[in-house]
């Protein structure tokens, strides 16, 4: 039996507020910042356009998968990030410019995951994945299609503020509505409207919050405390730890969404990039 | 008005199985090794013995509570894990003896957590609080009693497979039924059979699970992926991390109760090791 992604739909227009958005996302695209010892080369891997930061003597790799509820959101735009995150850790940091929705819907994002997993697995070297937000969903979407289709999962999995669960049911978006400043219930239903586009929130390919993880590979999870999502990060810790998997938890408090790649310099961002860095270079 | 601990009721005597388990666990005592460049000595804290592990200049205090179902184990027994810790974090690490069920059942051994804490809180020394298994309850128990007394709770807690929650209801005591080699459910009745002799096992302070834990302080978790304690770590871990509270939590797979104290020179053990040291250095 040969395992095949649901099948890709056409997609729909972006609505003019969303390439508004998109806009001024991408308007911090040229005011990134390379890290010293890093190159930032924009390459094509299998068609999917990435950005790779590599570090002068890369021992592993990195997909790295950025937030923007599947609907913006730039490789390019995480280059400070991703090259910071190269020049401490001796990985190569992969930025992936996945399809976003509403113009390619689920599983288009997936598609160029695997897409590009296959190709840079293929090339023998050690792979690690990870993301924020919507990029984090992804990374562990991932590795839930790894073990569906039955082929090596990543080796790690870093996880910050990952959106696992487009139900949107979690108590937190509830209990956070007032301290989240940046993921809304009404964001976060209208994301997942674009993406999906009729698709089952509970497929586990599109909330692997629903996945059976046994084989999950060692799993890495960062939330603010004030955030809507923290329980998409409590709950995913405890399905991967319950199905015996390694579990690395960190919940910063009074944190906000994706904190370690909004607020670098923060102690509780320092401390979660040197987290990361042990975590990548543990392996 | 004044808070005040549950009444102290009379105990029973040890039944000779547990004796004769006293006496092995004992035995350990004598071949204790203290880490270079710190002293172990006896000491009295309010009427509580400790043994009180001193680096050459230490900058702040972890007040640490030995496991052994709150029946057995002694501080002189931890010496080697708290002078090891004290040498690499620049932490005075002060073990408690604290009373033993069946013979002082609870809230005995609560009651001299607190004496000891509010001495060194006295001192004016920064006061950490942890423990292991039983001792990693009493810690938290410690915390949620000084919730309770309105007085500072300690800086931070180092929950290293807590017992959380007397109950033991917790599905890990099925799921993990058949891995975890040292504390089966059997096990864990009877001994909270012992220190409780009747009082509600859903007391917070008996079973922080229980608690109200507004207001927490830092806390970090350790649980190994085979033990049947590895529930009460994660649903701590939720539970303080959604009232607000900072968590670290890291779950170690195949890894058995108290792996830090028992395998310290395992790979996870390290980590684990390493991990405690940095929390208590942050600070």
């Amino acid at each position: 039996m040969t395992w095949t992604l649901p099948e890709q739909r056409p997609g729909r227009e972006a609505p003019p507020d969303l390439l508004e958005r998109r806009a001024l996302v991408g308007g911090g695209d040229d005011h990134q910042v390379v890290a010293d010892g890093v190159t930032a080369e924009d390459t094509d891997v299998g068609g999917v356009a990435c950005v790779v930061c590599s570090p002068a003597s890369p021992a592993r790799t990195l997909l790295y998968f950025h937030g923007g509820g599947y609907r913006l959101g730039t490789a390019r735009g995480w280059c400070t990030f991703g090259s910071k995150l190269a020049a401490a850790s001796a990985a190569r940091v992969v930025l992936v410019d996945y399809s976003l929705a509403p113009e390619h819907p689920f599983p288009a994002a997936l598609r160029d995951a695997i897409t590009v997993y296959d190709a840079v697995y293929a090339d023998g070297s050690a792979v690690y994945a990870g993301g924020d937000s919507a990029g984090g969903g992804l990374a562990a979407a991932l590795a839930v299609a790894c073990l569906q289709r039955g082929v090596a999962v990543p080796k790690g999995l870093v996880l910050i503020s990952p959106w696992l669960d487009l139900t949107q049911t979690a108590a937190t978006f509830e209990s956070r509505a007032e301290t989240d400043l940046l993921f809304s219930k009404e964001s976060a239903d209208t994301a997942a409207d674009a993406y999906l586009q009729g698709h089952d929130p509970r497929d586990p390919l599109a909330s692997p919050q629903f996945a059976d993880v046994a084989g999950f590979p060692p799993t890495q999870l960062f939330a603010g405390g004030a955030e809507t999502l923290l329980d998409d990060s409590l709950e995913f810790a405890a399905r991967v730890a319950r199905a015996g998997g390694a579990v690395e938890l960190v919940v910063a408090p009074d944190q906000q969404h994706v904190y370690p790649y909004l607020a670098p310099d923060s102690d509780a961002g320092r401390a979660a990039y040197a987290a990361i860095v042990r975590f990548l270079d543990a392996g």
